[in-house]
């Protein structure tokens, strides 16, 4: 693709970097944008120059927050014995959005994954083995993808945690709220048969 | 969808106002700016806004530019008296794209839509009728959408249009090159029958 103007060009290419944008979904954002109020657009910059300059990471939990304590680390409500291990931040929006979670989080910021070169000192589990060390926390569940770099990373902190007092466990899995049985895979179906609660535990509350 | 950011909050709410991009995605890419360098981040931010300080419109055919002239008009190789109409700057770039056309062009800015409450007054049509009072054009091009509001948009031209000595013509509409007869839609195939060309003419050159 071939830009008479060097402006545009420039637009297009910072756009298309995004994940999964291509160049033509780029040029139309790039049109969209200049047909809009110049303070909008402007507005828009300021707020891209802030993700860098003002977004803060709680010193407690590392998730992304305006302020050094995240809104759920400052609330005396929640129980601070109870911390969720999530991979980023949109898996703390995802377990709020339940409203069923009353605990703080761990922030890890990514998953063990050879393959992308990230290993455990890039992650912050030093920081929670010192929070499990202190004896502040009472249960850790984790609660991360099922996947090879999710189970791997659950595996070492498994480990990590094994001399200390403090109880581990994983969040449920097995067969989504809505699925039909035919549908599911062999490994979800037979680890949900192995895994199976009492009757009583099931029923949606 | 909830966010503890008020900053993420913003960020996502401008992505989300780009066309086509919901809520999911926006946060996807607010999610991997916070990951990229300062710099590139800012220098993404002072691209917008200069997409709307430092964007000029070409003073003749009104297409995007960097310059008060754009670099097609201001080339003298190109035929000045050849015009091609079209509705805007991503059809500028995708026929300058084929390296098949040397004339100029002429950016209407839009189509005429009732619906959307685009007249003839908010199109440069004016500004193409006078080209051609002053006798500076020889043939025109039209070259819009084959929808509703580009056979409008051309009908209205070939209206305004009728009272001077210029050459008309539309692009060929037919069967795209690699298209399969079988799935082309009953009007195109109608029309290209009507409109069959000799046989030497539809050799690919």
């Amino acid at each position: 693709m071939e830009f008479t103007s060097k402006l545009i060009e420039q637009a297009v290419n910072h756009f298309s970097g995004l994940p999964g944008v291509g160049k033509k979904s780029a040029l139309r954002y790039v049109l969209h944008l200049i047909k809009q109020d110049t303070q909008d657009v402007s507005n828009f910059a300021e707020v891209l120059k802030a993700l860098k300059s003002d977004l803060k990471f709680c010193k407690k939990c590392h998730t992304i927050s305006d302020y050094d304590i995240c809104e759920v680390c400052a609330n005396p409500i929640r129980n601070h014995q109870l911390v969720c291990v999530v991979q980023d931040y949109r898996d703390v929006m995802a377990i709020e959005n339940t409203g069923l979670y009353k605990g703080i989080y761990h922030v890890l910021g990514g998953l063990i994954s050879p393959m992308e070169g990230v290993g455990p000192s890039n992650l912050t589990i030093d920081s929670l083995v010192s929070k499990v060390a202190t004896q502040e926390v009472k249960e850790i569940i984790l609660a991360l993808n099922a996947t090879m770099e999710g189970e791997t990373t659950s595996f070492f902190i498994f480990k990590k945690l094994a001399a200390y007092e403090v109880t581990l466990s994983a969040i449920a899995r097995g067969i989504a709220v809505g699925d039909e049985l035919e549908y599911t895979d062999e490994v979800t179906l037979g680890r949900s048969i192995i895994n199976r609660i009492p009757y009583n535990n099931s029923l949606s509350r």
